[in-house]
C-alpha cells in the first residue's frame, strides 16, 4: 500500500501508511507560509480494503470551519471525480472508501494540472480570435500567460477575467474552460455578439508556481495573491505586479476575478461596496450581473455570500477591491463551492468540473447584460 | 455526370443533364399536391467542371417570394454544409459550382434523415429520465414517436413541442437535437430545473412521410398537416389526428411549434393573437417567451416576422391556433430561415445546423422565463 | 405494443402482435423471388414485458439449415448489438427477450442503412487518394458507387474487391469499412506499401436496392447477383453487368468478394478451384492469402468452409468462379458468419460490428503478402 | 519574447534570447551526470519573426554523431508535432523557424508528459484484464507502475515489457499506448489469443525522475539504468532494482525492452548475442519476432541496427543481456529512431507518436509469432 503525491498539484504527508484502517496524512502548509488545506494524493494497493483514511491537521488547516459537510472527491481515471462520505470530527477529517481498483486518487476538489493549463492555451490559440501576452515569469520561473480574445478598438469596452491566484482553487480553471469554449464558438450568437462590444484579457492562471506546489493560497515565495494588490513587487508577487501593470496601461472597464470558497455550499459574488470610489450605478452593475448569471444558471444564487463591506471599509490589497477603486468600474468576485450546492444538490459529484464548465459558461450571458453600460 | 435523388429525402427531377454548363432540372411536386420547393440531390462525376444548375420549375414554387436572396448549400461529406452563390432571375434558381470533388450534395437546406431521426430516438432513450411513447402509425407505415421527457405530477406544467410538421423544414430537426440535448443534460442546473416544474412531451418529427419522400409540406396523402388541426381524420392527416387526441387526453399549458420560413432572414415567432380565446395574459407570456430567447441567442429576434391576425380572425386549423383557443394556453410556432440572418449574418454556412441546435439549446431559457406563469 | 419494418433495410411482416406472450412473425420474400431470410424490425411499447418472438415462416427461409445455433442480434440504441436466446425448433425461430426500453430493434445480423453508406463514401472521397466513379444506377434508380484507391500505374497491380451482392450479408459492410479506413490511413506503413504496389477498385455496396428493400439475396428484380456473372443484363443485373464492363475495361489482377454465410460458425475463404483455367499457382496464392489473414487475425481460420468444386465442374455464373477463369487471376470469396466463430467465441454479441471491421483491416496483411506474385 | 522549459519533461538554458534571429541555447546535462541531448522549450512572443535558434553545446551532447540529417520536432497546439529544417554545422545544431503563433514548443522528439503517463495508467486500471503493481519509489519519490495484464497461471508465459530506461526517448511512450491499446482490445481476435497464451509485466515508465526532470538517459542520480542491471542497488538505481527483484520472483520467458537511438534512421532490434548463455533457440526466436515485425509493419526492418557483440563479449549490465542471460530467454532491445524512417519517409512528421503507436500495435503480432515456442 503507498500514498503518493509527488505529482503536479500533489500535496500530502503520509504519518502512518501501513494499515488500510488507520492511515492518518497530514496536509503539508504551503511554503513560506502557514496556509494549507489543499490535499492532492494517490493510495495504491487498496483495491478492496476498507480503508480508513484520516486527515490528522484538519484543524490548523486555512478555514477550518470548511470542513462542516465537507466530501473528499476520489477518482480512479482521473477524469470522473466522486464524492466519498466524510466527517470533520476532533479536529480530524476523515473519510472511508473500500477502493474498487488498486488505484485511486483522492483530493480537496477535482485537481487540475499545468499540462492541462498548457494544452488549454496551445487549444486556444488556433482559434484567430486569440492571441497570447506573456506577461512575465513567476518566482519559479513559469510563464504567466494571457489570452487576448477579440480585436481591440475604440469603442470596445475591456473585460478582464483570471483564476487560480489562489491555487488550491481548481473550480475556476475549470470555470475558465467552459468560460473561453463559449466565448470561442463562432456559432453562439451571444459569443459573437459580445465579441462586437469587448475584448477580453483572460489569465487562466494566475498562479502557476502555487498550482504546481500543491499549494492551497499562495505564490511560490508564500504570497496569498489576492492580498497583494496595493503593493505588489517583482520580488514577492510578479504574478499581481505584471497583470497590474498591464492593467494600468490598457485600462479596465470590468474585472471578474474566479475564485472557490472553502466554507459556503454556494455560489456567489462578492462585490467592492466598501471602496471609497463606490457609486450606486456599480451597485446596480453588480446585481445585474449577478441576476443575469442567476437566471441563466439556478446553480448560482443572489441570495447567501459574504457580508458587505461598510463603505470606505474596503481591504483594497484585494484585487476586486483594487480595481473597482482604481479604475472606477465594476470589479467582481465570483465563488464557488468546494462542496455541492445546497439548494440544487448533486450528489454523486457535488459541484464538479462540469457543472463549473456550465457556470463559465453562462457568464457570457451575465457579462453581455451588462457590457453596455460599463 | 449524373444527379441522383433516390435516397431519403431526396427530390429533383432532371430535364437536362448532359453538359456542366447546362444543368436543367425540376422539383417534383409533394404526392397529391401542388406543392413543391424541397429540392435535395447528389451531383457526380463534376470535379472540376464549371457547373451550371438551374431549377427551372422555381416560379412555381409554394413560395417563390422565398427565392429572393436564397443560397442553395452543399455538401461533399454530408456533415459540413456551406452555400454557393445562387441567383433567382426569371422564374429560374440557378446556382454555380465548380466541385472540388466527385460527389456533391445539393439541397433547399441542410437534411436531416430517417436514419438519423431513429439514431436520436434511440439515443434520447437511453436516459432514465424519458419515456417513449408510439403515437400510432402513417399512412406509409412508420411509426409516430414521441418522447415523453420526465416525470409527470400534480404541480408539473405538460409543454408540447414537435417539429417537422412541414417536412421540407429540416431546421427544425437540428433545433430539436439542441433542445432534446440540453433537456436531458444532468449538468446544465437550468433544465433541471425545468424539469422540475414541467414534462415534455416532444414529437422530433410529426411527418416521417414527407421527410423520407423528398416533400416540402404535406404528409403521403398531400395533406398540409397544418391545415388539420380543426378536422383531422385518420385517413387523411393520421399524425395529426393522433397527437391532438393525445393532447385532450392529456391537456397541454404550452406548445411549441418549430418551422421553417422560406422568405424571411430572420428567427421568429407567431403566435395566436387572432384566436376567439387569445387573452392580454396570453400576450404576456408570448412577449416574455419571446424576449427570454432573444436575450439567451441574438441569433433570434421580435422585430420582424408574420402580420398578427385580427382579432377572431384566426385559421384555427393552424396549429397553434387551434392548441391556443382550445386549450387556452400559450401556444408558439418558431421559425428559422432557409437563408441567413441578416442582422447577426454568417456567410459561409448561413442559417446553419449547429446555429439550429444553438436556438434549441436557447429555447430552454425561454420556456424558464415563463414556465411559473402559464 | 408496435412492430415496424417501414425503415431503410426493414423486413417483417406482423401476423399476431397483440400478445406479448405470442408475437407471431413471418419474414418478407424478396422481391419477385422466393428467398427470404433477413429481418430487421423495431419492436416498441414492450418495455418490461416477457416478450416470446416466433418467425413461423423459418422453416422456408433460403438457408434454414443455418437457424441450428444462430442467435438473434437485438439493440436500443442502434450502436451496440447484442445476442439475446433463440431456439429454432419446428420450423419456427423464436426468441424470448424482455426489453429494457420501450423501444428495441431485432435484426438477422446488425443492419447497415444506406445512409451509412453514403456517409462512408462522402468521408472516404475527402481523401486525396480517393476517387469515386459512379458506374450506373439500379434499377431502383440508386447510384452505384465505386472507390478508386491510389494511383494507376504501368507497374500497379488492379485489384477489385466489393461487398453485399447479397443484401442481408451486412457483415461485409462492416467489414469494408475496417478495410478502407486502413487502407487510407496514413499512418499504416503496410498500407502505404500496399498503395505502391496496387490500385484498388472497390463497390462497397453492390446492391443497394436490396440493401433498403430489406431483401435477403437478390436485386430489386429478385436476381441473385452472385448469380449473374456470365450473363448479366442491364435489365435484370444492372450491378454486375456494369462493373463487370469495367473489369474487362480495366483487367483484373486480383479480386476479393465479400459475404455473410447463413449456417457456417466459420470466417472462411472459398476460391475457384473448379473453373477450367485454374493452376497450381492460383492454388498457392489462395492459401497464402488464407494463412496470412488467418495469422494477422485468429477470428479466420482455414480449415472450416465449402466443398472444394471438381475440376471443371465450377459455377461459372459466380463472381469469383467467373473473374478467376475469365482474368486467369486470383479470386476469393470471404465469408463470415451470421452467429459467432465457435472457436474463438464473443458471447455478448457474437460475430459484431467492430470484429468485422478488425478483419477487414486484417485483409491488408493478406493482400500484401501475395501482392508481388500475383 | 520568451524562452521557457520550466515545465514537465522541460530542458534548455537560454544563452541569447533578445533577438529572434540569434537564439542561442544550450542543452542542459542530467543531474549529476554529463549526458544530454534532449530539449523541450517553448518559445513565445515569436509569431511571424524570422527565428533561428542554435544549440551551442550539441557537440558535446551524448551522441553527437547523431545529428546529421536531424530535424527539430516543433508543435503549436501540443498535439500535433510537425518537423522544421534543421542543421548541424561547427557544433552548433541550428534551425530557422518563422512561427505562425505567439506560443510553439520545440524538442528533440514529441514529448511524453507524467500527466499522460498517469492518464494512460489511469485508463488500463479500468480494464478489468489489468492490475496494478506498484514497484516501489524513485528517488524523487514518484511511484514505478507497472501493469500485470491478464491471469497468470501454469502454462502461461511471462513476458516483461518495459519503456523510457532512457527518459529522453519518448517514442518509447507512444509505443506503449499503442502496444497496450491493442492487448487490451477485447475485439482484437490476436490480442484475445495471445493473452490466453501470456500474462504481460508492463512498466510503461522505468524512469519518472529523469522523465519529469528532462534527463535524457539517466534517473535523478545521474544513473544510466540500462547499465544498471548486474548491480543496482536502491540508492543509485531502485527502478532496476526493484523490477530485476520482481523479475527473479516471478521469472520471465520473454523481455522487450523499448527504446529510441539518436543515430539511425531506422526502426530496429538488438539481441543479446554476445551473453554467455546465447543459443542457436535464441537466435532463431529473435529473428522469427523480428521478422514478422517487418512483415506486419514495414516501417520495421531487419537489416540495418547496432552491430553484434562476439561470444562472452556482452555488457550484462544491459537489460536484455542481463535477462537473456540471467534467465535463459529472449530479451530484445527495440529501437527507434528520433529522425525519420529513411526507408519509409513521411517528410512532414518524420518518425511520429501516431506511427510509434502503430509499432506497438504491430508488435502483438511479433509476439504472437514466438509465444509457443518460448
Amino acid at each position: 500500500m503507498y500514498i503518493n503525491s509527488n505529482f503536479d498539484g500533489g500535496n500530502i504527508r503520509c504519518i502512518r501508511c501501513e494499515d488500510a484502517e488507520d492511515i492518518q496524512l497530514e496536509i503539508v502548509k504551503d511554503n513560506n507560509s502557514d496556509f494549507y488545506q489543499w490535499f492532492y494524493f494517490r493510495l495504491s494497493g487498496a483495491e478492496g480494503l476498507d480503508c480508513n483514511l484520516s486527515i490528522t491537521n484538519a484543524s490548523g488547516a486555512a478555514y477550518a470551519g470548511g470542513w462542516q459537510d465537507y466530501q473528499v472527491v476520489a477518482s480512479y481515471d482521473r477524469d470522473f471525480w466522486f464524492r466519498v462520505p466524510t466527517q470533520y470530527e476532533d479536529g480530524h477529517l476523515t473519510f472511508k472508501h473500500m477502493p474498487e481498483y488498486q488505484s485511486v486518487y483522492y483530493a480537496y476538489f477535482a485537481p487540475y494540472s499545468m499540462e492541462r493549463c498548457a494544452d488549454f492555451t496551445g487549444w486556444a490559440l488556433g482559434d484567430p480570435k486569440v492571441n497570447l501576452a506573456v506577461l512575465g515569469q513567476t518566482i519559479d520561473g513559469q510563464d504567466i500567460d494571457q489570452l487576448v480574445v477579440g480585436a481591440e478598438g475604440e469603442n470596445k469596452k475591456k473585460v478582464w477575467v483570471h483564476a487560480r491566484q489562489h491555487p488550491g482553487e481548481t473550480m475556476a480553471s475549470w470555470w475558465m474552460e467552459g468560460f473561453v469554449h463559449r466565448l470561442l464558438d463562432e456559432n453562439d450568437a451571444l459569443s459573437r455578439a459580445l465579441l462586437e462590444k469587448a475584448v477580453f484579457y483572460i489569465v487562466p492562471n494566475m498562479n502557476p508556481d502555487g498550482s504546481k506546489r500543491g499549494h492551497l493560497r499562495t505564490n511560490a515565495n508564500g504570497a496569498n495573491l489576492n492580498r497583494e494588490w496595493l503593493e505588489p513587487s517583482m520580488e514577492k508577487s510578479p504574478e499581481v505586479y505584471l497583470l497590474r501593470e498591464k492593467m494600468h496601461e490598457l485600462g479596465v472597464d470590468f474585472c471578474l476575478d474566479v475564485h472557490g470558497d472553502e466554507a459556503l455550499p454556494y455560489n456567489f459574488i462578492a462585490g467592492a461596496e466598501g471602496v471609497p470610489n463606490w457609486t450606486d450605478h456599480l451597485y446596480e452593475i453588480h446585481h445585474r450581473f449577478g441576476n443575469a448569471l442567476m437566471k441563466a444558471n439556478p446553480d448560482f444564487q443572489m441570495t447567501k455570500g459574504y457580508g458587505i463591506d461598510k463603505p470606505g471599509e474596503a481591504d483594497l490589497s484585494i484585487c476586486a477591491n483594487y480595481i473597482a477603486n482604481e479604475f472606477k468600474c465594476s470589479a467582481i468576485t465570483l465563488e464557488m463551492p468546494f462542496k455541492d450546492t445546497v439548494e440544487t444538490p448533486q450528489p454523486v459529484q457535488g459541484w464538479s468540473p462540469v457543472r463549473c464548465q456550465k457556470l463559465g459558461e453562462s457568464a457570457i450571458d451575465a457579462i453581455y447584460e451588462v457590457i453596455d453600460d460599463l
